[in-house]
């Protein structure tokens, strides 16, 4: 259709904003700034405010960050004193005044100072980075978590799935994109350019990324897709670029093989579970051959685990490692009572089963470090993620496979 | 450039939700999922549940709505016994726990409810429109301003100047988005199609509008420009069709005539401001030879100041009421001290000062009744309105132009 | 997908071209230019020479452009006696020099000619208004048809099926293109933007054009469709408004009720046949459920034959006027063995069948004189569609329903 | 601006083309299938045969194809007995019919034949290919030059300065078309992706190329540019990444140091000069502080020259090398009278002027071995462009500095 895209010009207005110089340097003064900020009225001279913040931000030292951080934990802190009292005052008398009073000495200034540094032209990208920081600084400084706590809550609100747009990376897509993906694969390492258009151009493989119109060439997370058929048992025949790539009509499985978080400013922001729910609803979408959904997945925890139960890995065979993987994704648990499998809890969580075990499925050094070689798929079953979900979180049920079970009881 | 847009396709996902479905028969129940939805932690059910819940209240009558709004307000409330004894712990122990403890009894549920609510695709238009019946409603029922005061808080974060994005409509655009132009122009009406064409794609005309990426078809304002020689003093002259375009490098000064909000839903999230002050840079720097920078505005309080200063128009000619009008501006203050006139604080609030004042300027009727036909000149000289916004917006001090002061002090 | 547009930006430079200015005062001299640029070897002087012919081409007389074609017809034609010596001499010898010597030798100047005013920004659109002048002329001065076959030859190379694209008109398109919709609409008149609302927005509704990336705002011929359930039998009741729109699950017929050439100037470079099709097929695909695509079409000769057969369709019935529209449709034939009816040629042409005839279809004033309100759905088989074409342009054999058949006999 | 993009979609359709299979096993049949194509009426059973065709050539051995070249140049020929008698009875009645069948015999049957092709979707892309071989075989066997003096016709055609689209290339620029920079840089070699990112993304380095709407993805020909202050007199230093990028602002000299044609099938159907000059236009409207615009060139004839005029260069300083450069740029003719040096006739014809000569300015080992270090800029003067490409191209006049021509003389 001709030009029903009234987002297409968005483009320029946001691209130019990462032309956006902020150098500064006088580094002194950012806190006096960020009190006048806060009392700033007129907007034009509240970007510049801004702009002129993250500038002296950006040259600061480690030392001057933790400062900064530690003037944003005690001195734009909320008033606890006056907190209570006009709680005290609202709960005598709901009147909208008392309540508006109320709720503005609740929030903390410092959270009304990120919403006024956020007004300024590519301040939220600023945002995210100063977030990243402040996480660092929030492992030695844990009194920080309080300022984490506003900016989690922020940026939660910000980069709330409504605003995210799913999109697909492809060879088409422009570099400045590309090379992100290639920075941030975290889980199969993408060496090069090379290796990057195997993953992207053969027409059995599919990258999508969640974005956020504030940071259009940032993907926020992305999560790479083999299309195969049958479920694959090993992650180097998967990535193995002898073969020739399926037709699309041939495929009936689709495969979740890699998923990477970009931004670590955003950590505990979530969106893991639903790019792989929406991948996996398009894909059932466009392609109405594909039935299966799984992933291909490490078991980080699988190899302490059995030594924490003096088990050696190495006096056994595959079918013994796979039955002993089988009962550790089920039966191994936390304090909470869930599985004690990170990669576990993630996709139990969104609702997928434990589906089948596989030894010699990634012959790597990690893989045979983590967990023998053994890796697991965990399946999508899109008319029952919901249901799974809901029983996972109400009572820590887990999904698996009648195969799995057996296995599990074998060990 | 080629495929520099990695907002490109954005578009489809964004239109897409506008197909969004949500009818459902079943009114009553409303409540009990949005208490539901807060307890909900399976993602993907919470959208559902979200999208339940938007089509439950499209179908509710309007004493429903105010019946849910009630709920939102009494049900969904802080418990402000609770922020008391929390804020109080916190006082004691500034701890993390502590605080994140004070800062979620401090946020009512309803607060979290609209976040949910908002993860469905298509949300954020919906809760808009949300608001403009709770507008309605607080009219009758003030106490619900307490659920507005909530509400506001999370649009003003939501539709922050740094998220929102600036466009130049044409007659290039989609007519999807000409036709709610036509539908919001609130100042000078757009009387049909060739009456839209007249104000867009003359060379001398233009017209911008803000956009937020997640209601891509919907302006949330927009104003009006044409380029001229020299200063006008008459809209209908401005508006009339007789005459030809300038060419771009002919006209000398940028003209906003009319300024529309589009969404009844966002009062009081204000982007008038930055509006035409972007609009003022852009246009400056892309036509060099734009020296002035003028509004042609209404005076809507002109008549009623007359009639209460006893004052009758009729008996006054085009240069005492251009006197008048003057003094008007200049010294007639409200309880605040700020100009009784509101289009006067608009444009003063952003750093604009009084610059001239035409009689015969609006003929029409309504200009005759709130103005006997005087309009003013608000003019934007990019050089001073950061001074002048914090002057006004310190000690409401009006700037005017030597002409104007002298003119009032005539009157 | 991101950023996969090579073409995003096409956009700005191909529309720039509209403002090409080629305002020019002096009309004298444009053979003089004609003959300078097919001399001129530098490229840029090339480019202002074209602007300027077609400067001074704007502002002929109609017996100025009169003229000017017959300089082209005469002063820039072949050489005849030169290009019978250059064959005898490639007979002789058939060497790259001799063929290269016949073949400029047969090629009037005033193709080249064409081609060097093609170069400069924007010609193509004027060079194919200068064509509707041309045909104009021809129709009094039929010896102007020798440069007639010259352009025409040229259009049909650059208007090559191969670079030409489809695209669906929406109402999220450019009001610039919808506007010409309005105005090209040659089979049910358009009568206002809201009248085209109702042909474009409902979900039961489609529009698609080609378009030339030379011309990118100007369609060159669109195709109406209306989805709908069964067959439909009256063109007024597809076009009315009162009823819901049917969701595009519940249509299984698609109907092409309107087709519409936008450029006079390409008369003869046909490709509503390629159009059809490409819909047909692009619609077939996109919903399965559509297993029937038909038109509502007019009957033009229909009352002229009836006459002629001395016929009074007065004293006819509904029942008789089927029979006999279905007997002129299947056995009326022109001097060449083909159908005389125009539409008939074109879709039959195109490989379509006679599927069935309608009374009462089109009971506006046209429908009735044309046709005494009959009109006639032409069936395209997608599977049959080649078939038939090849045997209609071999041997005329006009493919029809069995129905239609037995219609035709019996009348 | 909003959706203003009527090309916004041609995209998908134009895209969607490089998918287009066409694979075909029988290979002995394609000369059938082409006289089929021929004498095909009906469109879509054309577009059908097309594909099977370009199937069938895809798998063809060079013997196979030199085949189907004389198959091409013999059997699709003009007859020029027919020719000849049509020439004379136009010359004797010159009647629209007897001019249609001579313009129809004079074009051979391989004309309509690439026509009816490039109907096919992707069609242009594959001809050109083929004239790729084509000109691989012309070679061996001159007499198919008569063959490709009508696909060269038919190109220029195609390929036609108005239907060609100039689009910056930058580091936002698909991947698709990154990677045929790296492979078609002819001058100066790209090493990898990160030499690519060099030279497009630092902010005095661009990049620009002309597109063809029908092979959006392959640019037919690009030009490097970099920013600089002052005239530069190294290569070396120019591509060097030690320094820092020059703000734009700061620039006052455009460098054109790199041109490479992409599309060896379009040999002949030249655009570099158009691309140069349009390039130059566009830089000096959007950054008013260059005011030169420059290249830094080979001269690939210098050596050969020397040494036909027994000069070794082993023996001379820079300064004399310089004054022979300058000698041999500014007198040493060909046969027709034109400079001997390739590069100084591709600059000189576009109506560029000697500039200056620099020793030691290409270190490289090519460098040495063409031109003993020497490099030159040709200097594109946009006000006198067209007079000096009028003069080089009238009379051969070699337009050069004072400085230069002071330079040879001392030579």
């Amino acid at each position: 259709m001709i030009a029903t895209n009234p987002l297409s010009e968005l483009l320029s207005t946001l691209l130019d904003r990462r032309n956006f110089g902020r150098k500064d340097t006088d580094t002194r003064r950012i806190r006096d700034d960020c009190v006048k900020l806060l009392a700033e009225r007129a907007e034009i001279s509240g970007l510049q405010l801004a702009a002129k913040i993250f500038g002296k931000y950006a040259i600061l030292t480690d030392d001057e960050k933790l400062a900064f951080f530690e003037f944003l934990n005690e001195e734009l802190d909320v008033d606890p004193t006056l907190v209570a009292s006009l709680a005290e005052t609202y709960r005598n008398a709901r009147t909208p005044e008392n309540y508006a009073a109320l709720s503005r000495a609740a929030e903390p200034a410092r959270q009304r100072l990120f919403r006024r540094l956020n007004e300024a032209p590519g301040a939220t990208a600023e945002i995210v980075r100063m977030r990243e920081d402040l996480l660092a600084c929030v492992k030695t400084h844990p009194h920080l978590a309080r300022t984490d706590l506003d900016l989690q809550h922020l940026l939660r609100s910000w980069f709330n799935r409504g605003f995210l747009v799913m999109q697909q990376v492809t060879w088409d897509s422009p570099a400045t994109i590309l090379e992100k993906i290639i920075t941030y694969e975290a889980v199969h390492e993408i060496k090069n350019w090379d290796d990057l258009r195997r993953r992207l151009h053969p027409k059995d493989r599919r990258c999508f990324a969640f974005f956020h119109p504030s940071m259009p060439t940032e993907p926020l997370i992305f999560v790479e897709v083999a299309l195969t058929k049958g479920v694959p048992n090993s992650i180097q025949t998967l990535l193995d670029d002898n073969g020739k790539a399926l037709l699309e009509t041939e495929a009936n499985t689709a495969v979740f093989y890699s998923i990477s978080n970009c931004q670590s400013g955003l950590a505990g922001v979530s969106f893991g579970s639903s790019l792989i729910k929406q991948v996996a609803r398009d894909l059932s979408r466009d392609l109405p051959n594909l039935k299966t959904f799984v992933t291909l997945s490490p078991i980080p925890g699988l190899m302490r685990w059995l030594s924490a139960e003096n088990i050696s890995a190495d006096e056994l065979d595959g079918a013994n490692l796979r039955a002993l993987a089988a009962k550790y994704l089920l039966t191994a648990k936390d304090a909470k009572g869930r599985p004690v499998d990170p990669v576990a809890r993630f996709h139990l969580g969104n609702g997928a089963q434990v589906h089948a075990l596989h030894h010699g499925a990634n012959t790597s050094t990690s893989g045979q470090r983590q967990s023998a070689t053994v890796m697991v798929n965990y399946r999508y079953d899109l008319g029952r993620i919901s249901q799974r979900a809901t029983q996972y979180s109400k009572s820590n049920t887990i999904a698996a496979s009648s195969d799995t079970k057996a296995l599990a009881k074998r060990a």
